[in-house]
């Protein structure tokens, strides 16, 4: 049992927005059992003072791939067809199992000493991105990529890897899972049913890249007559709760599309610039209602899984593409990154508020930092001004990840050392 | 004497790009006297281990207002002329000088401890940036804001001002000072030739705002017949070494001003994303050699003074303009932060680059952390990573400010305290 006293607390306001309001947090069995007063027969373990922090809900990382920091700036300033044909896609072909298990511990480091308690995550080796997050305590959407003209033609065996992955972690609590057809470019028509099918008898979302570039979406129209959402929606997969990473370029019906089917857009605000891609409709997409959450790609399009960042990047960039200070709040961005993202990952009734009978995802901010100096407005300030270390405690279902910015679960030295060892043999590595 | 042993040092390469090279620092009356080996009769008095550390010059925030920290978070996702008239103005009307030294303290805090070792300052409030800047160690370029449509409508008063404080502080080795006729828009054409005169006389420089809005560009065209930039060239203003902040919005005889004149272009991408003016040609800037440097803007309008956060926005949104992953590089952003930013300010001779001979204004990065690892490109990881807290020492002229991330020459405490104190006084601090 944990209290978390006299704490300012983050919470959704009437007007949809947020407020905040001291008070302490009362966990109990990794659940927040009560905000103010002490449920009967409470009795702290452990007490954290929260008089000069911020409690807000730990932030979902709507959609990444989490061992590419392997390759983080590995392959920056150049084409994207040069990234990805001369640079990563080989380097991925050299990737072995235990090279994701290490890669994965190495963004868990990342988004934990940046107060990300959730992420979503598209993957080919299986098993290690669970097994890590399992070790780590921290909270993950497991979804194996697929990718394949037919079943016959790769399609089977990773659809078999995807299933035998879920059965392997299904017990983990922190553990969920959904469908990942890598895209409508990578997998064949009779494919994409398929898995629409399974994810319906399973009742697995989807998770899927559509409409990231230009030439993605040409290409679509090209060769199926439709825009990719047009077309996957043809398919039968918007049938399924969806995340949609990137969507940058939208048509009128592409909209009412997502909005019709409730599909939840994951934007990407740094690989979508990083990669010469653009900037996605943001403003217009929360204008029409639909689901925006927050993701920061892999770290071989970014380069950092830091959602601080990305909040930053989401809250500026649609105001100077609109030349307008006001498309995009910082209410929208915290959301977004908080609620929006538990949304997508159908996780709301668990995570992404501070609420009794929420599990305990919490994460605390360290007040007496500059960003936060003065207390104009802190919702601003985690938007405009934080960068991200000032998270001090992070905590998923009670249990510390995080507290004094020292890891508890993980070892960092370690971690620094393998992924060093594996940039090397992969000829990477900096000889420093 | 200081010895930084056995560190990876950022160097200037032959292609104009950097390379990292690891060796010892040899530091002596503030000065970089050597890299590599020790020069003769050198006694290090302090041996910094560099093993782990990445060594470059300290950040130059090229152009800035501090002590609007005070006003940060207080008004944000706003129309431009509510934040401006309604809020920013009005408040800082109520800004007294002491207020200015605490915001200025609270400024410097933020840049220490996110690396920035120089920065150009326009502000209201005579000597109270340059007594924070001399008690704190870090190195600031003074300019006091001058607007008045005559000499006698305050113009006078205030270029008296600038040159009272020119002369209360110029004994001052940290400080330097130019000329900051605040906008085409604030200051009368006959104000703007005397201080363009008064500029060659005394051999100042000129820190003014240009083409920051279109709006302004367009007044300009009705007013003078001209854009802001060609209307201050045929002024004079030119003639002396002059940082332009903003230039969002420039003409192709723009462009060829600013090359032929030799003047700085400070861009400020948050502020001018934050307050929906868009985005600077900062790629075709770059190509036609105009030297670019890197600034904040102020807190007011940002909401942060780090500059590592502002790399990686000027790293990533003119690749998501241009819809293309090539046009502005991790080289060039980090020379914008560094070189370029001593140039603007007529500081190339003392900072800017690692070099013997030049101002011992060092910054030591932690590799020891997510942004850094693996080590595929810390070039790349400077920009395209890094949030600005692993930065580990900074020093200017050899005199260390910040160690282990603890700040040696100011109270932290203290300055949030008194910067609370304000906030409320002037009605905008949030009751916590």
């Amino acid at each position: 049992m944990i209290q978390i006293k006299n704490v300012l607390v983050l919470l959704e306001s009437e007007d949809k927005g947020f407020k905040l309001q001291r008070t302490d947090i009362f966990i109990k069995n990794g659940k927040i059992v009560s905000l103010g007063k002490a449920p009967e027969d409470f009795f702290a373990e452990k007490i954290i003072d929260g008089t000069r922090k911020l409690a807000m809900p730990g932030l979902v990382n709507a959609h990444t791939h989490s061992y590419m920091t392997v390759f983080r700036n590995c392959a920056d300033d150049r084409s994207f067809e040069d990234w990805l044909f001369k640079y990563i896609m080989p380097l991925e072909d050299k990737l072995v199992a235990e090279d994701a298990y290490w890669g994965s511990l190495l963004a868990m480091i990342e988004m934990i000493k940046t107060g990300t308690t959730c992420f979503t995550d598209m993957h080919m080796h299986i098993n290690q991105v669970p097994k890590a997050a399992v070790e780590t305590g921290i909270r993950a959407v497991i979804t194996r990529g697929l990718a394949g003209e037919t079943l016959a033609d790769g399609g089977q065996r990773r659809l078999d890897e995807a299933f035998s992955e879920i059965n392997n972690w299904k017990g983990e609590e922190n553990i969920s899972f959904m469908l990942a057809p890598h895209a409508p470019y990578s997998c064949g028509k009779e494919y994409l049913k398929v898995i629409a099918q399974m994810a319906k008898e399973n009742d697995l979302g989807i998770n899927i890249h559509l409409s990231e570039s230009l030439f993605e979406v040409e290409s679509a129209k090209e060769n199926f007559g439709m825009t990719p959402i047009e077309y996957v929606d043809s398919l039968g997969l918007f049938e399924n709760r969806t995340v949609a990473a990137h969507c940058v370029n939208l048509s009128e019906n592409d909209f009412n599309i997502l909005k019709e089917k409730n599909v939840s857009v994951a934007t990407n605000p740094a690989s979508n610039m990083k990669l010469g891609n653009g900037f996605a409709p943001v403003a217009e997409l929360l204008k029409r209602g639909i689901n925006v959450c927050l993701g920061t790609d892999g770290a071989a399009s970014n380069n950092s899984l830091n959602m601080f960042r990305e909040m930053g990047f989401l809250g500026l960039i649609h105001k100077g593409t609109a030349k307008d200070p006001l498309p995009v709040s910082a209410a929208d961005c915290i959301k977004a990154a908080t609620a929006n993202g538990a949304k997508a990952a159908g996780l709301s009734e668990k995570i992404g508020k501070i609420e009794a009978g929420m599990d305990a995802d919490i994460i605390l901010i360290d007040m007496d930092t500059p960003a936060f100096n003065p207390f104009n407005s802190s919702i601003s300030a985690l938007v405009y001004s934080a960068g991200g270390y000032e998270v001090d405690t992070v905590m998923v279902k009670g249990k510390i990840l995080m507290e004094g910015r020292i890891l508890t679960t993980i070892d960092e030295e370690k971690v620094y050392y393998k992924v060093n060892e594996i940039a090397k043999r992969l000829g990477i590595g900096e000889n420093l």
